[in-house]
């Protein structure tokens, strides 16, 4: 397609508008309609080729997924219903037209799981990919959770198993093709993450969290940054932590851990969130089809750190994705 | 800086928190409050090095306030109030910092200007400078200005001067530092388009009008975008565009003429709408401090057509702005 208006209709007929979509793809703007008395809540992620996926490995559909997983994700983290996705991308003049259908193929499926409605976008040539979307939820009235409620003696839970995502990039780079289990599984979490809509919802409901928020740069950052703006610290039992389980062989020629991989990896779209002690037991093993495990505590003194089996401490910095770290 | 935490702390202390921003930059999303029973308007719009600015020639603040400018814009063409924007910013590694706090001062001096709020966004590294901003706006239940709406017999009228932004990018692009008056006007626009929703706030309130566009992409791709969007025609006089008047050495020199700028190369942000007949008396010369001009009607029939001096029709194609035309 040569012209922009062809992928303006390709994208009108793809998606029409939605719930809430007042005026869809193809006006200067998108109109909605948004439900009464509740927050709006709205979030943006970019996601570049080179930085957040590698053209040659990622299909163009697993990146159209993820460019939109991000967003929900964020949306999750906040409690929050997303309703309506802004995708603007850019790409190459020499890009296939294919592959830029396969990449909203992408965004299509994850954004019908969850009941999202494209509005709008834009487009334009660069020269490489990059990927920004939007996403608007909505949330009762001051009922969004922030990263800002933890507070000393709140237990801190982790759901799913993380670094699973971070060990699949790492077989991607270096051009891993096993066949085992995990690494399986570790590319489907690359390439496909599942946004905890659901669980975020349920745990809103149930156990009403202090804070939250979504693993996208690393357990050791995300908690962090929970603690940074709390003002609190965290004490987390390294055997608490539901790393994903590398064989020694993949480790040793990977040269990184499971424990490395779930403090600093990032990109799992786990959750990460506190509750306070006397709530913990109404909370299941299980929700929303997840696994939760307990990982630590919160403390007064701001101190984050590690425990290790043996009982010794050590700082947890943040050592997670950071774009501008130069290392 | 080398660490996003710091770039965030800069942008958080640089944005405070604004109306209606129940929660800002910082958390996974921003959470906001909109006024009960508006509709929301949101758009996005990419900025990108090369295709829409130079590094060498653009000054920074004269790209953030442009990234902005060119949603708020869109905003205007509904008819609607901007209210909060998230800019997502990703640029090379060595990107100085200073160039990057001067992007934002571009940011904040619009934002400013026009009480929008910079509620969020997100920071990248990319191969080159690439901005995407959201805007989110209100506007009275089902008034939004759509492109749809022209009929037969409405007259079409264009604000201010076009074919200036035009202008300046050539006058950039061929190293002209001329200190013509009409360059220096031209490189101003370029530089610092203004959004005009004083304008179509006004012409909401006092016309009403049909549809609406803002001229973004060349007075002939956005005619016709409202001729599509109408299913209509339109007949525009030569005679009575507002065309930059570029003196005869410098038009030689750049191989084009006002009109071929004012039809073809956008990035002016003057809108371009139409109204019943019966109205365009109501209509001054001037409203909100910018220029008003009747350039032709909205036709039955679907052509779009350019009427010169001698009364000779031609058709007017799209030939403005298209980051998908093989040229």
């Amino acid at each position: 397609m040569t012209r922009e208006a062809d992928w303006i209709d390709f994208l009108r007929r793809r998606f029409p508008a939605g719930a809430g979509v007042h005026v869809g793809i193809g006006d200067d703007a998108a109109v909605l309609r948004a439900s009464g008395g509740r927050d709006l809540v709205v979030t943006t992620d970019l996601l570049i080729e080179g930085q957040h996926f590698l053209r040659r490995a990622h299909p163009p559909r697993a990146i159209g997924w993820k460019a939109l997983a991000r967003s929900l994700s964020d949306c999750a983290a906040m409690g929050a219903r997303p309703r309506w996705a802004l995708v603007a991308l850019a790409f190459p003049a020499a890009t296939p037209a294919n592959w830029v259908k396969e990449f909203f193929e992408g965004v299509g499926l994850l954004a019908r799981r969850f009941g999202v409605s494209l509005a709008g976008g834009d487009l334009a040539v660069a020269n490489q990919i990059v990927a920004d979307v939007q996403v608007i939820g909505e949330v009762s009235r001051g009922r969004a959770v922030l990263r800002s409620g933890a507070r000393p003696g709140d237990l801190i839970f982790v759901s799913g198993t993380l670094g699973l995502a971070g060990l699949g990039l790492a077989c991607l780079r270096g051009k891993i093709t096993s066949v085992e289990p995990v690494v399986k599984r570790a590319l489907l979490v690359e390439f496909f993450p599942q946004p905890r809509l659901k669980l975020a919802r349920a745990l809103r409901r149930d156990v009403a969290p202090t804070a939250m928020i979504d693993i996208s740069d690393g357990l050791s950052t995300d908690l962090n940054h929970i603690c940074e703006a709390s003002g609190v610290g965290a004490r987390v039992f390294q055997a608490s932590i539901p790393a994903v389980a590398v064989p020694s062989p993949l480790a040793r020629r990977l040269r990184t851990t499971g424990l490395q991989l779930a403090l600093n990896a990032g990109e799992d779209y786990e959750l990460l969130f506190t509750i306070p002690k006397v709530k913990a037991k109404r909370l299941p093993r299980r929700l929303a089809g997840v696994v939760l495990a307990p990982i630590g505590e919160i403390t007064r003194d701001r101190r984050v750190v590690l425990v290790d089996a043996a009982g010794r401490e050590r700082r947890l910095p943040p050592r997670g994705w950071d774009p501008f770290r130069r290392s």
